[in-house]
């Protein structure tokens, strides 16, 4: 089958590789469709990063470059390995692409995605979503109904807004302020608005203001250039301030921004990985209460996202801005990214096109 | 009535000043003891901070310098005003010294202490525990039932450390490390051991270390020089790392530290006032999923903190390192702590003497 290897810094290859092998426990899937992340494009810039290099096998997975990438994906289910009963041949299916000890408990509640070592599926190998067929552990099969495949290869990022949403202990009726309107700033703040919150967003980009705007995640977008966003925010709350913040952005004036916008007591949820460490306004943390918190990836959150999506309540058609095949990965997937990043949320690629 | 009054940095007097009056809704009290804050000292090296410099009133109380000084105090009720039904006249007090708008709601539960313009008694106006007497609304007087007087004027700075454990979450049975072994950090770890949980300080000072350990606060004591802290804290709790983390020192590598300290999913309180921006390592924070939040004085934490001293939980005694009149208050307090800070944790001064 054909899969796109990752073997360094851009140098990835369109390749013939030999069938995954259905084993006692796990599920293949043919592969619909699979979005392109930011984190693949930091692989390819300037990686490898969470891709184990050449030599350098995953404590987990065993495996390192080249590794097939590609966790963003949805698909069909063509054989049950022994002993998975609950799950059946036809049925469309996400993965959830993490890599974790087999003696992590990953039931509902348990913080999985903090256990030791933890890596993704289509990084640190096992597989990825850039290639024909794909063969995964029950546990991480989501079945996602009516949901339409190419959509469904959203439900991966999407569920990084869900658990950004659960982290900030946000709830309906209360207001967020976002950081950042790309891929994950929008999709946060879909999540946010299906929630039932007010959404205002923060945005440089004028392309992005637009998508912002177009896909109705918020109720007003907010440009830095046309005065204080925190003093704007102030005003469309009576004076109070935003409930929760979230930064999508990993750029130190949008922290400052979100610790000067939430009220008293409110929360900010850090969604950006950050390269380096940035100051942070710890004086009016302090005095004025805030928790800021982390989050990465998700953990027990797919079926709510999923629910999100298959009741209605959540569109994920506006975010789709681009459909490739295999063969297009770099120059139609990963430059168009690189050099018209701001008119695209997702790319997805049809890998049996 | 005698009355240390601050006029600028550096020109702190006492003076005789007219007895306040009393009013309807107020208590009366003669000051028993008034504690010597970190606060006080840097109002004096470096201030005015929170004082109002003269010609600029403080929007709540409408006073500027010279204002008394003193927030750590207790007392015996000598009048109640008119309206003041619940207190006795010769019942002994502690106040929590804050000044917040009349229209802000005070009960338990609220955070008042986040309130536009909050400042404290004794820095902000409306007279200070550093005089004979005082008068204040009955909203901010506990009883303290048999505590005696000269702990009692240690409450104060307990309830810090009260507001600090609340804003954790922490459970007894749960490991705290704490960085910083003053007066706060000292405190707070007072509260933490009273509430169950098992305490590890990390202190530079000797004479810290050493008070650490004598006043009991602290199952171990962590000296950076002698290996790496958040290595050691794993090590005392089979690898896990703590589960919550109090930084009381204003110093960055204390804060990385607890960011490596604590579990996956930790939190830490800040509890210290930055005088500017930190680096902060956001990238753990984001890894690990950290909640790093603010604490700011107390709020409704007063009768806990009194409960915990009158149970016999939590014995102040061994804080009080210095007792000293009014006259002496510069000379024998403030001198005494900014050129042998180190081996103080608590200068109580008897106004009355
Ligand atoms: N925590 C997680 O589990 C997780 C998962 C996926 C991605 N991420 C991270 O989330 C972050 C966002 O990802 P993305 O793909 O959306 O990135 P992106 O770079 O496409 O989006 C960032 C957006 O911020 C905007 N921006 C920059 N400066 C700004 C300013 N001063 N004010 C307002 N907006 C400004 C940019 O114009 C851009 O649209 C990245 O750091 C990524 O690594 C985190
Ligand atoms: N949040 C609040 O409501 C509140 C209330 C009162 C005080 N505070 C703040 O709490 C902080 C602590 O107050 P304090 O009076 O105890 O201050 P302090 O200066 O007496 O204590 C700080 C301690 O940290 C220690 N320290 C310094 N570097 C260290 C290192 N690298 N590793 C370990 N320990 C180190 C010092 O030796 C010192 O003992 C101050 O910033 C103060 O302003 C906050
Ligand atoms: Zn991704
Ligand atoms: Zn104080």
């Amino acid at each position: 089958m054909r899969a796109a290897r990752y073997y360094d810094r851009k140098d990835i290859r369109i390749e013939d590789i030999p069938e995954p092998e259905l084993q006692p426990g796990t599920v293949a899937i043919d592969v619909a469709w699979c979005g392109i992340c930011g984190t693949d494009l930091h692989e390819y810039l300037e990686g490898p990063i969470f891709i184990p290099p050449q030599g350098h096998p995953h404590p987990i997975s065993g495996e390192d470059a080249p590794v097939t990438i590609g966790h963003e994906f949805s698909g069909t289910i063509t054989a049950l390995g022994d002993g998975v009963t609950d799950l059946e041949v036809g049925q469309n299916v996400v993965v959830e692409p993490y890599i974790i000890g087999d003696d992590v408990d990953t039931s509902p509640g348990e913080d999985y995605q903090l256990s030791p070592n933890m890596n993704f599926i289509g990084l640190g190998g096992r597989g990825g979503g850039l290639s024909e067929k794909i063969v995964v552990q029950r546990r991480w099969v989501h079945p996602i109904g009516d949901i339409p495949l190419d959509q469904a290869a959203l439900i991966e990022p999407l569920s990084v807004g869900h658990h950004a949403f659960v982290r900030s202990g946000a709830r309906a009726g209360q207001v967020a302020i976002i950081g950042g309107a790309g891929p994950i700033g929008l999709l946060t703040a879909a999540v946010l608005r299906a929630e039932g919150l007010s959404v205002y967003i923060s945005e440089l980009s004028e392309a992005r203001k637009q998508m912002a705007l177009d896909t109705g995640v918020a109720d007003a977008v907010l440009d830095p250039r046309e005065g204080d966003v925190a003093e704007r925010v102030r005003e469309l709350t009576d004076g109070k301030g935003a409930d929760v913040g979230f930064e999508c952005s990993s750029v130190p004036v949008v922290l400052d921004m979100l610790l000067d916008a939430v009220r008293p007591g409110g929360v900010i949820v850090n969604v950006s990985i950050w390269g380096h460490k940035p100051e942070v306004d710890m004086p009016k943390l302090v005095l004025k209460e805030i928790d800021l918190r982390g989050t990465i990836g998700y953990a027990g959150d797919h079926p709510a996202t999923i629910d999100l999506v298959a009741s209605g309540k959540l569109d994920l058609a506006p975010f789709i801005t681009g459909r490739i095949t295999l063969d297009g990965l770099v120059s139609e997937g990963f430059d168009q990214l690189i050099n018209n990043n701001e008119h695209h949320v997702k790319i997805i690629v049809d890998p049996n096109a």
